[in-house]
């Protein structure tokens, strides 16, 4: 059967890698739509070469700009623009599965209108799941759709846990690069700049994700992500540094007998696992070499070093509404940091600031996870931060 | 439930991690019998420690010799002489399992009597499966019984393949220490003495299968072992070297993702899985230590320092009794090293004629696998041994 799909924030490296595996799949997968916050011109060369049956540019300010119009037309597809027209593409059944490639918290609603649709939700949006898990997972439990995973670790552990009793598991192993500083004294992190936290060691990606895998605060998202996909508790969820990423995740059983994920570095076989899910296609890009020499080292993580991850871990015990803000949070630092407002280390020691703050303030709801909610929370993280940054 | 189980060569090292096994399970099993050849010592420390309802010396000189009698009771068990006692053993339907940990091709005939008797079958002796793997697959069809790999590389398989479609398996990875020469030049591998070939690096074993791991016959034996249990061909095979032994196995999906199995040096864990199989009881000795830092390192064999293992691979495809034909040269060979009749590079040498002796005899009949041309070809193959020795 070719399944119908569409990829919310194609024009990102999760899109890349999605339209690697719709050229290699093109008698298994047809676009339906693709949509972008604003890089139209790269959108342009998508519909250029893809041809899906509409397009969506969320951001109306950036679609008028370029075509003098709130939609265009280019070859046989269609643009529109607003997050009016997104929400409709979450909504178009003709969808067999979509692809939530959005960076940030504002992938969320996009998430829940697609499972409110009854659609398979391919999830490359960590932020959706750290901010409303619970209500993403009841969500597809009513309209009796699935939540599949993309970030490479999590596509791992749904992988090995694949038939597997939950009641066999002893551990989640997540790993985790360890970033462009992992070989960097802590002393040192006050001179870090933006270029230098872009830089990854080993996987290309956005600027947001990019930094967040400087800080781990990425990692800290996947934490609570993988307490949300695979329901365990924090207790049992480690992370372990990893530098060659090429172990994308591991599972301990009961028994004692750890079963790893070893894969190239290449998102688009857990992006094709996500989108083909419960069959699994052959590879047809590059495959793990063996001909040469391998290492894979793991070891502890320094938690007094990525104080995000600490952090994330403390967020995610407290549960409710906790993880919506340590991301709210970490995304407006994120974002002060990439404009130079503040430092490298400024995102840790504000985070702490912030937590404090949030625990203290008795009057704002914490537990009751809606999207209202969820957006009171951001809110009070932005003013939050701005008020410790001013 | 308590199983009931018996441990065919129980004073071996697989002797020990069974009866350590046994130790932490006590709940769960139960000791019917144990056997040994000729190490009436240990068996009788056994005994005294565990309570066996019977046990049997297959050697019946040396139970004479020790107790000047052919039977002999300690304690409450009964203890018998003889290699019908231990088919009677094999036959003991009060056994839901048995373990067969006897050394070489001696341990064909018990393994197919327990599954003519329809008693699952743990299988540690490798030289039951490579001798006559159809022969014993089709005894445990028809008589409704299951074989477990109990070696630690194919208990790995075996745990990483359930509930695998084998439609989606592309590749199974055998890893190997590489033995005790591994970054021992060839041309260093004249002056190699019993003892070297003794000192295995990672695991401590019984002499012949550790001067297989040194020539890495023993992994020629695995590979035709993996074909026989998994039903794959030799050219999806893969041999690499792992030098710490800790990474037991791994398969390659048909979408390149590759899975490990990683889990302590401890033989304890394979045995008790394939003994409660399909249940996954927990881990009740040494768990896996990522508390410090931990490299795998893999790369490819060199087949022109490992002929042995060359020579087992064009056994296995020659298919048959070639197998059968390759593990009792080996084991012959192996004999004369060890009573240094014969030098270490003697092994490769010796094998390699004998390979093209039997390729060349016209009258002996190398397809049917049967325990009678099993038993033919190990004399044909001692014959031809001995005439190139002499």
């Amino acid at each position: 059967m070719r399944k119908n799909f569409s990829i919310l924030g194609a024009t990102g490296s999760i899109g890349d890698s999605a339209l690697k595996v719709l050229e290699n799949f093109k008698e298994n997968l047809n676009l339906v739509a693709v949509s972008t916050n604003k890089n139209i011109k790269k959108l342009i060369q998508i519909i250029e070469k893809h041809s899906p049956e509409y397009a969506v540019i969320t951001d109306k300010g950036s679609c008028q700009e370029h075509f003098n119009s709130d939609r265009a037309t280019i070859k046989n597809t269609k643009i529109f623009s607003g997050i009016e027209y997104l929400l409709q593409l979450c909504s178009d059944k003709k969808n067999n599965i979509i692809l939530n490639a959005v960076s940030g918290k504002s992938g969320l609603i996009p998430s829940l209108k697609c499972l409110e649709n009854g659609i398979d939700l391919a999830l490359a949006n960590k932020e959706s799941m750290v901010c409303a898990g619970p209500l993403l997972k009841k969500t597809a439990r009513q309209n009796r759709c699935s939540i599949l995973p993309v970030d490479s670790e999590h596509s791992a552990i749904f992988q090995l846990l694949r038939d597997k009793n939950s009641k066999d598991i002893d551990k989640i192993y997540l790993t985790a690069s360890g970033g462009p500083f992992l070989n960097l004294d802590k002393s040192e992190w006050d001179k870090i700049t933006v270029a230098e936290a872009l830089n990854h060691p080993t996987w290309k990606m956005g600027s947001k994700i990019s930094i967040d895998s400087a800080t781990m605060a990425n990692k800290g998202l996947e934490v609570i992500e993988t307490k949300e996909f695979f329901d365990i508790d924090y207790d049992r969820i480690k992370v372990l540094i990893h530098p060659q990423s090429l172990i994308h995740s591991m599972i301990e059983m009961k028994d004692g007998e750890i079963y790893a994920q070893i894969g190239p570095n290449d998102m688009a076989i857990p992006i094709q696992n996500s989108l083909f899910y419960p069959e699994i296609l052959e590879n047809r890009y590059n495959r793990f070499d063996f001909s040469k020499t391998v290492n894979f080292q793991l070891f502890p993580v320094d938690f007094s070093k990525y104080k995000m991850l600490s952090f994330a871990y403390a967020a995610g015990k407290n549960g409710g509404l906790y993880p919506a803000f340590y991301n709210c949070v970490n995304e407006r630092l994120v974002d002060y940091f990439l404009k130079t407002t503040i430092s490298f280390l400024d995102i840790e020691k504000y985070m702490e600031r912030a937590l404090d703050i949030f625990a203290e303030d008795r009057d704002v709801e914490k537990n009751d996870i809606t999207i209202e909610n969820v957006d009171i929370i951001e809110n009070i993280s932005r003013k939050i931060v701005d008020n410790l940054i001013k």
